[in-house]
């Protein structure tokens, strides 16, 4: 069955529904997304919540019985008139529409009418299995000088069992939310005083840290090289890069000395600046100039989504800048460096989508060809099964993108990797070839993780919160039953210091299943306790988070393992 | 003798030297400045350059061998009105000490007057040596939207060796100066795109990285923890700060969410809005918050200077937040880490000075009086020598600064110890106390290093570009005096690999000399050349920058010296 009917169809049904219950409602738009769909609404005054939702739904329900046909509404210029009348926001959209065609539809079904391009199921009775989610404000066509309209999210499933799987999934989804993990770990929060951007508490900054260094230690074996760049540009470095143009409503603007500039966001042209420094040789290709920058998007107040969407935020961002000789063998070790990071380190699956030429586009067709045919090339060597997204490159380039699977199944695009024939050719940077002539280079943009705080964000609902003990913030935590066991204690403690394991003591006069219990909670990976066996024996009782323990350990055999697992990242 | 009367008294006669000469300028201001002084002039379309000087300087000596007085000079009201409408400047300057004082002075010798408070040497002929020594853009009252004057910079002395000894110092620390080390030694550039800003390349990153690593680590020593935090903060937490009062023309503003808002120019509030995050017991204190981000200052263009004046900058901050109790043993801990770093790492003299109670202050006497009691007592506790300024503490708090004396016998301040009696009142954040009552932590403010830019550009200066090897950015470079020695090169620098040390290979078919010379100029401090003989006997030729060259080194031993020093931070 075709979902994308089914929930185009039922969107219908649901505003039908709203109408008739709440007569003097006026309709924003009602699309399909990603599991379900959602409708817009003008409540007029009127509020409803998810109180209200059994109500909504036997309405819903009450319609579809009526087993009413999805049909093509022919409305006569009048009619039309007078439909719009009544109907504020489809008139915008009626006057939008009609701009780019004159052949503007209307369906129906029933007495409700919409504006709409069709795609509908044949009749009501086929929607057999819906539920209303959540309602969420939501500005008309997203910009917050528009009125805020009242969002109604909903899912539709051919079958019962389906919307199950789909809900209990939703649930655990919502139980690993990482910014109710983000408080209940102490890692993160976030201030009224600056929204959207991450207060990163210690043990959170340990998390961001440790990644931050992983990447670092990865580009030492890489040779990529660090720079440490600016974060306010003026107005004339974005009017090159074309940023002003196509990018500014996203930029925080300020004034430097009396004149237009803003926060970065993104490092491509600090890097170019770099580069353009002095003069450059083939011998000085490839260069890989790395930056941990933090970048600013003025994203608007109501898509701000914890550390999934910020506004602030640090990517491990690279360009390469090379010769289209060197192309092939750069792509190659991009991947390679992708493959090692999600599967090797984090065992992710992992997708890949090649995006290829778009009718309007900068540089010649012989440079996109090669370039394309590179890039298939490389990712056929690396064995890489891809999708082809015919005409989704950008105009300066191909690109590839990587998508990655949780726990979960949900998936997330984390990589791209994207070829710039534009931005060297808008700076005129250039390299003297072994041919003695100027040469303009290719650039590539990759970034691996992608943002960090987002990144750090998917990890958390991952693990649901038990990060692998490398990026741990607390590795360790020793447990003491009794006073007396405090001495051996604090040996253990000092040991595991010196062999760099981030340890806690826990030495409080409480139970020893309360204390078990609180380390727990804190996703704690190791879990020792200590009582008068283990300071007499000199051996460790070891808790993992599974609930499984060891006992009789012998310390120095628990240490060894413990900085080979972190060392590994495993 | 007193330098300040003489030269206050040659900035008369420099100024009245330009006056004959150019009798069409109008007179800016002439103070006395550290090593020497200025007159500012306003040269009405006339251009004045360096080489203009020895005409100046002739004129000057005509003057000062008339033997002319130094003389309070009484005007009538009549005089003074015909003295301001020729100096448009004094002018301004007449009406500014009118809002402030009746009593305004004039002074002279020979037929010129000078608006002044006196403080002269009695007779011209009392000025022996003195020396222009260049030419700047300075505008008017340093704001610049006023016009631009120019600026005539001197100095004087009572005899001829201690100018030459100073011009002997100025001119190494001109040969020292960072930025022509920073482009020499490829470490960062300055583009007009971002004016203030560093652009640190690839090897000033690491020198960068390698100074917040070094603290890192000894924040872990030390029980810091290290924060991250937003760089974009709402006009409302300034103004509960205070700095939006005190620091807003030094604030980059921007919007956020339609309202005003800023950088950050410093971390407290940050920290403060973080151990606002949850409820805080004595049990939590004391807690030392961490925190690199980048702040931003919206300083002019004409007082920017490289790495010493930047408009972005990371400091190595932190704020303690403790009960009065602890006010000791923290202030000891700080004292004790700031010796470590300027005695221990970089062998810095330092000076102190304890800043105390001024007239309009807040928190009671009482308080003061204890917090400066006990800073005394930890200073001397210390065996630190002090300098007290009375009265010369913020508002907020008594504070002791540190500065340390480089190479050339500059003084640098870099460290603040700040007692903040008044932040922790404003946010209203307390602890809970052992006697169950709310109370009010003191905060500390302190940075060591200070700014890390500014902190990098003292000691490129300091060392001339030599950097202990920890810090530098290629510790080690091989030299092949043939291929025939390459094999044993990459030999040896895989294996200075594997040991961590930052090494490159010079396999260029270029003479050994210069392959030498090249080395040396880069200040790499390890420069090892290999040649057959080398390569037979398995040994190393090391090269340090004092010159010295040592033979037969085995391989083993020269890498077990290098990690050890490089360990050590020697």
């Amino acid at each position: 069955m075709d979902l994308e009917k089914l929930r185009h169809s039922c969107a219908h049904v649901l505003a039908s529904a709203v109408k008739e219950l709440y007569p003097k409602i006026k309709l924003g738009i009602g699309p399909t997304i990603e599991n379900g769909f959602y409708y817009d609404f003008d409540l007029s005054g009127i509020k409803i919540t998810e109180d209200d939702f059994p109500r909504i739904e036997a309405k819903m329900k009450e319609i579809i019985s009526k087993s009413l046909d999805f049909r093509p509404v022919k409305l006569s210029p009048e009619k039309i008139k007078e439909f719009l009348k009544k109907e504020p926001y489809k008139k915008e959209l009626y006057e939008d529409f009609k701009k780019e065609s004159k052949n503007i539809t209307f369906f129906g079904h029933g007495d409700f009418i919409d504006l709409c391009k069709g795609n509908h199921v044949s009749n009501t009775k086929e929607i057999k299995v819906f539920k209303l989610l959540k309602t969420a404000g939501a500005y008309w066509k997203g910009i917050s000088s528009n009125p805020m309209l009242t969002r109604i999210y909903a899912t539709a499933f051919p079958a019962e069992k389906e919307l199950k799987d789909y809900l209990k999934n939703l649930e655990q989804a919502e139980s690993r939310d990482h910014r109710l993990l983000g408080k209940q770990l102490d890692l993160f929060s976030f201030h009224e005083e600056s929204p959207g951007s991450v207060f990163f508490h210690p043990k959170g900054a340990i998390i961001y840290n440790e990644l931050l260094g992983f990447i670092r230690s990865e580009y030492k074996k890489r040779n990529y090289q660090e720079v440490i760049t600016p974060l306010i540009y003026s107005k004339s470095l974005w009017e090159t890069s074309g940023h002003w143009k196509l990018f500014k409503e996203n930029m925080f603007l300020l004034n430097m000395d009396d004149k237009e500039a803003s926060l970065k966001p993104m490092n491509c042209p600090s890097h170019v600046l770099i580069y353009k420094s002095s003069i450059k040789s083939y011998r000085d290709l490839p260069l890989r100039i790395a930056d941990f920058a933090p970048l600013h998007r003025n994203e608007l107040r109501g898509v701000l989504s914890g550390l999934f969407r910020a506004r602030k935020f640090q990517q491990d961002d690279a360009h390469i800048f090379c010769s289209e000789e060197q192309l092939e063998s750069e792509i190659n070790s991009v991947l390679d460096f992708i493959n090692y990071i999600y599967k090797k380190v984090f065992d992710f699956d992992y997708e890949v989508e090649l995006s290829t030429k778009p009718s309007k586009s900068l540089g010649s067709a012989e440079l996109w060809n090669k370039a394309e045919s590179i890039l298939k090339k490389v990712l056929v060597k690396n064995k890489l099964v891809y999708k082809v997204n015919p005409g989704q490159g950008a105009f300066y380039g191909p690109k590839i993108d990587f998508h990655i699977k949780d726990a979960l199944g949900r998936k997330w695009q984390l990589s791209t990797v994207q070829l710039d024939f534009a931005m060297p050719s808008n700076f005129e940077i250039t390299y003297e070839g072994s041919d003695g002539k100027k040469h303009t280079p290719i650039m590539i943009h990759r970034a691996l993780l992608g943002s960090l705080e987002r990144f750090i964000g998917i990890l958390l609902e991952n693990y649901a919160g038990k990060l692998p003990v490398w990026l741990s913030p607390v590795q360790v935590i020793l447990l003491t039953i009794n006073d007396k066991n405090l001495k051996f204690a604090r040996e253990i403690k000092k040991k595991l210091e010196e062999n760099e394991v981030r340890v806690e003591l826990n030495d409080k006069q409480e139970t020893i299943s309360r204390k078990v219990r609180d380390a727990q909670l804190m996703k704690i990976p190791y879990i020792i306790t200590i009582g008068d066996k283990e300071s007499e024996s000199k051996t460790l009782a070891v808790r993992t988070l599974d609930g499984k323990v060891k006992f009789n350990l012998k310390v120095e055999n628990f240490i060894e393992e413990l900085k080979e697992k972190i060392k590994s990242r495993k």
